[in-house]
């Protein structure tokens, strides 16, 4: 039994041995994994965020493609992009895995190290789960927990009209990643490679959140996980607005741009439809520019693109040289939700 | 399209028709349902507690003999439990859903309609949570956070030997209720049929736990999600100690008992070993005791048991009339875990 599966493993061994690669749980955690439930001190003065967001085998991953280790990364990553998009400091999280019986135990130690990993670099705390078996696909689900000052609250609903859209990152990369992957091709170019990698790995821009919420330097907020067009059509839903997307501005991943024109298609409509970016979109109103501004020199170089503006009028508009056209429809419509 | 499924219908609309259904957030959850995250004001000088588990079908629950609205009734249930082990009182849930495309949308408004029930029973209010399809079975998990004070917080690890062992309720009803469903009989007598719906609709004991932690009349506590055995095995595996129950004590439901030696089976061996009583098993210290029984005034009916105590010696003992005998090991290895 060198590598033996989940089942024969059982759960009890499973508990102890994740238990096991936990670190130590910090002083504000009087209990962490193994008791009924886990106990958290709230940060001081500050609100709780809290978010859940469950990854299906099949549906949000294909196992060809993404790691344990990626897995677990991921499966983390798109919790704390959630809490970013509210101004959160993340502190903890809950790992909720439902496994087929077959499953290889190592597989769940690869997973513990791409979510412990990520989790570290962020100071968050892995303070309980559950694990059950299932005769279904891996389910991997996280709840994240976080804290925010009241006043530093970013919420989708508080976009107005002439507020300016700006957009962290680039877009398009992890669709571009994962169309490679799907195509089955030959080794990829560096650019190509950085895309595969934004694919597997996302990066949540925790440190951008955390400083927009506490600069209050934008009004509303929403992260990318569905794409840009989803996301524009989550804050104008919410907010009672319209909004006009200036093409030329849309920030394309140069690998990525490469990979869709390769493909036949239109690179800003891809970038646009394509989801996984783990980017955040903010509306930023005129009176907020010089701290939003002040803001951006804080970023570690993480870029920021103005992209268009919230408009009075309802429609949703990407205006291009060509003339203005309907913002391209978001890429699924039942993956995962907020 | 009289009764769409949750594929016809989609992700957009089916969250709608779930927004529609939960009552307005209260003060203290300044954003619920439909950003990125929740926002929840913490309870002033409480710390949180946080846990989640997840019900996977064909796992957990057979669709023949557990209705859509019992469903969302037991995801809770058995998440309020988990808190009610910790002396918590609870506040908040998210809801995860894991759905497979074929899955009638009104399924979904009858699992709200058990969920939402006693959640409003309990003052908890559903803040968020996440909906994807999955290409395999259905499956329900829920974050459940709650409040409980610092020196009120009830942990596994706290029995000491000596410390009498309470247990709430009475034991082996929901084992028969979901042997008897499986047996396929016809109508069953009274009290089968109040095992049934203790096996369908399992109620948490959310008041008793707040009243212990209150009252600071205990020192270790568990809840019996997995049965008596199990969670014997839980306090005393975690406190370092070992464990005599009396048999002649073990409180069996009067049905339950009835359904057992119907089949040939020891009442109080399975009663024991049976899992999905939701009961509370809690250790008791000599100098608690006055407390401990003053509280007990306060239960609103729910019965509470000594069935024997913690020992420095390290084997779980059942005490019967023909001699001792080791603990009956819990029913399953491999399910719901904390």
């Amino acid at each position: 039994m060198s590598d033996p599966t989940v089942a024969e493993l059982g759960e009890a061994a499973l508990i102890a041995r994740i238990r096991h690669r936990v670190p130590a749980a910090p002083a504000w955690v009087p209990v962490g994994i193994g008791d009924d439930a886990a106990v958290v001190e709230p940060t001081r003065s500050a609100l709780d965020v809290v978010t859940t967001d469950t990854l299906v085998e099949g549906i949000h991953f294909d196992r060809a493609f993404v790691s344990a280790t990626d897995l677990g990364h991921r499966a983390l990553a798109v919790n704390l992009s959630d809490l970013a998009a509210m101004g959160a400091t993340p502190r903890t999280a809950l790992l909720s895995l439902v496994l087929p019986p077959a499953l290889p135990a190592t597989d769940i130690d690869e997973l513990l190290d791409g979510l412990l990993g990520l989790a570290g670099s962020h100071g968050v705390a892995l303070v309980g789960g559950n694990i059950t078996r299932s005769p279904g696909p891996l389910v991997v689900g996280i709840t994240a927990m976080g804290a925010v000052r009241r006043r530093r609250v970013l919420t989708r609903d508080a976009g107005r009209p002439d507020d300016e859209l700006w957009v962290t990152g680039a877009l398009g990369a992890a669709a571009a990643g994962l169309g490679w992957l799907r195509s089955g091709r030959g080794a990829p170019d560096t650019a190509l490679d950085a895309c595969v990698i934004r694919y597997r790995r996302p990066e949540a821009r925790v440190r951008v959140g955390m400083l927009l919420g506490r600069n209050r330097s934008v009004r509303a907020a929403v992260d990318l996980s569905d794409g840009l067009s989803d996301g524009i059509r989550q804050i104008t839903s919410a907010s009672g607005t319209g909004a006009i997307i200036e093409s030329a501005s849309v920030p394309v991943d140069t690998g990525a741009r490469t990979w869709f024109e390769q493909q036949g298609a239109d690179p800003v409509t891809a970038a646009v439809s394509g989801g996984d970016d783990y980017e955040l979109l903010v509306s930023v109103p005129r009176a907020f520019r010089r701290r939003f501004h002040a803001m951006r020199r804080l970023t570690h170089g993480v870029p920021m693109t103005r992209i268009g503006k919230l408009t009075k009028e309802p429609a949703l508009v990407l205006r291009t040289e060509a003339g203005d056209r309907a913002l391209p429809e978001p890429w699924a419509h039942f993956g995962t939700g907020a």
